[in-house]
């Protein structure tokens, strides 16, 4: 669609910045409860509740901090009876002549309507609202990075437990009591809140539960299995995440078991070693699929339930857990500065699923990874 | 507007449950990146990645789980080179004659104009969007209230330290060393994931810090003034969260923090002697607000910051903790089977905060207190 460049636009966001990733990035302020952000000729300005206008003023990064019961005065000085949100934004687009509201794909309509309805054009832009929110700083991988060791410490924790385990029968026993996927999940989201990291839904699953890549798991877990471990803890202090896998076997592994590892391991490898600044993540995705077909394993729907490679090879993180850019059946171009993770994985009933994932940082000329944590997939 | 009562409608949610209430409650399924739920004549329908498909088959809560795949692949058969998720969504909307779709006013705007350039009249609807939610079930209260348990639980053990602290000049010292808001926090977010009940953002906030009602606090505690304590924990098992704030003393507080908390305890009291089935959330708000100002207690603007009584006195409370409805300024009819906070507060900088909130439901006669913590302004 052409734009008629005399058109001025701000940016607006309406959210509440603990779920809205866009608006705690600009605002560097947390909130429960929706708040407005517009960027009016270059300057960043939030509109507050009662409740919060006080915070916000002395932790909030923005250029200015206005009282939305200011603005709602304001509207009643020039005789709206009942102002409600359209129109305090009124008083600060008006006086600047915006009629264009560029706005995140996730904004909520009912809020659009109302001010399309009052004339604004309200354009959903696509994800990066804020480009440079994919590109991360030395300071934000650095936050990533610490989030990192924090979940390498606390999955070290759970593989020594099921290293040290015992196998009795089909189960693993650890201190005189079966091992299961619940235990080891508490003991690793307690250690986590120890360093000040909140981990929700971490997949602990053994043998078939893994083959649903996002069951957590539950129950007690047996030998001769591989276990899949995916952590995905946010520290509580940054807001920013961390994502690793691996996936371990305590006792014998079937011959299938661990080519379906070596091949996922070269797999993470082909990633690796692509991965760069300019390159599709989709040429990644594909590369790494096309190299699982011709290894044999094939990814598809077998008797209605899909196995193989079904999920993406990767995806940017920060403060989401899936940000962009994605690495997948989609192109997206990754560039320097991205932080994706690179988790290839197999999956196939009756013999359990295999997943690798490390985070990578991109570089001019390559990738830099960020996470330490070794893989080994028998435990002995 | 008028409505042809002869256009067919369906409910439609896109969202990822993690973060959308309405998707989880509906569904009871938790996933990280949005899917799709509708209700086509009666039927709730789940339309997921192929990642997610075969776990929601087994957990999710619906008449039917499709495949998003599937739905393209039909798309592809008639014709659609590259098809989106609209054209997936016409698969289902077309057969059943559906032209109006009734979303969510947190709808993402992006798929909302999808879907209208493509013909479908798509009507933000008025929160509750699904109206049974707000009316808790014996089930639902049942899990609010284990997750108060543990709350109270974890409390008992802050408070505890609070007490056990040692008056050092304008200090308060545990074990040889200060106490601060993070050394409780910490303490208290293990505590509560050891019962498997995720904090964020709790406040422990002393003296000024308290004046901004959602300032979590920060350093070292001090005697002689209010501490604020105000934990909101959810259960990571049933996602219902609870909600209580205490408002402590070590040493001996001012006449005037007595006096506040005196007040704020008969706000309470009034807020308990009017809920019940049918009465307006605004009368309650209003009748705190007129006791607080007859007792001296004024609400408003000094110097350019908000004091008093400057937030709403209660929330709903379920698998968000801010939900429908609100008893506040706001209009908003209270019933049986509501749970709700009652949270009065009063804030005066150079003196503090003082808070006190319980969580309860509402009976057609009444309403039952959920919260069983004691209320003590002086620990000694």
């Amino acid at each position: 669609m052409e734009r008629d460049p005399s058109e001025k636009s701000a940016l607006l966001i309406y959210a509440a910045s603990e779920t809205d990733a866009n608006l705690y990035y600009i605002s560097r302020f947390l909130a429960p409860d929706p708040f407005v952000y517009v960027r009016i000729n270059g300057r960043n300005i939030l509109v507050m509740s009662d409740l919060e206008v006080d915070r916000a003023k002395s932790q909030a990064k923005a250029d200015e901090v206005i009282s939305m019961s200011h603005l709602m005065n304001q509207a009643r000085g020039r005789g709206v009876a009942r102002p409600g949100m359209p129109d305090a934004l009124d008083e600060l687009f008006k006086p600047a002549e915006i009629t264009r509201l560029e706005v995140p794909g996730n904004f909520p309509l009912a809020a659009a309507d109302l001010l399309r309805r009052r004339g604004y054009e309200v354009l959903p832009k696509r994800e990066p609202f804020f480009e440079q929110r994919t590109i991360k700083t030395a300071e934000e991988i650095e936050a990533i990075t610490a989030t990192q060791r924090a979940t390498e410490e606390a999955v070290q924790g759970v593989v020594e437990m099921i290293r040290e385990s015992e196998i009795k029968g089909d189960e693993l026993w650890l201190k005189g009591k079966p091992l299961t996927s619940e235990t080891l999940r508490k003991l690793l989201h307690i250690t986590l809140m120890g360093m000040d990291c909140i981990a929700r839904h971490s997949i602990i699953a053994g043998g078939e539960q893994a083959c649903d890549p996002h069951r957590i798991g539950s129950g007690v877990l047996r030998p001769h299995q591989p276990i899949v471990l995916d952590i995905f803890p946010q520290s509580a202090a940054t807001r920013y995440y961390a994502d690793m896998s691996r996936t371990v076997v305590k006792g014998n592994p079937s011959e299938k078991v661990k080519k379906m590892y070596a091949a996922v391991r070269e797999g993470q490898e082909i990633g690796f070693r692509m991965l760069k600044a300019g390159v599709d993540g989709k040429d990644v995705h594909d590369a790494i699929l096309d190299y699982f077909e011709k290894e044999g394993f094939k990814t598809g729907e077998v008797n209605g339930r899909m196995q193989g490679f079904f999920h993406g090879t990767g995806h940017g993180v920060g403060i989401e857990i899936h940000e962009p850019p994605r690495v997948s059946s989609v192109s997206d171009t990754i560039k320097a500065g991205h932080v994706v993770t690179v988790e290839p994985g197999l999956y196939y009933p009756g013999h359990g699923g295999v997943r690798l994932e490390d985070m990578v940082v991109i570089t001019e000329t390559g990738c830099r990874n960020l996470t330490r944590f070794p893989k080994i997939l028998e435990l002995d």
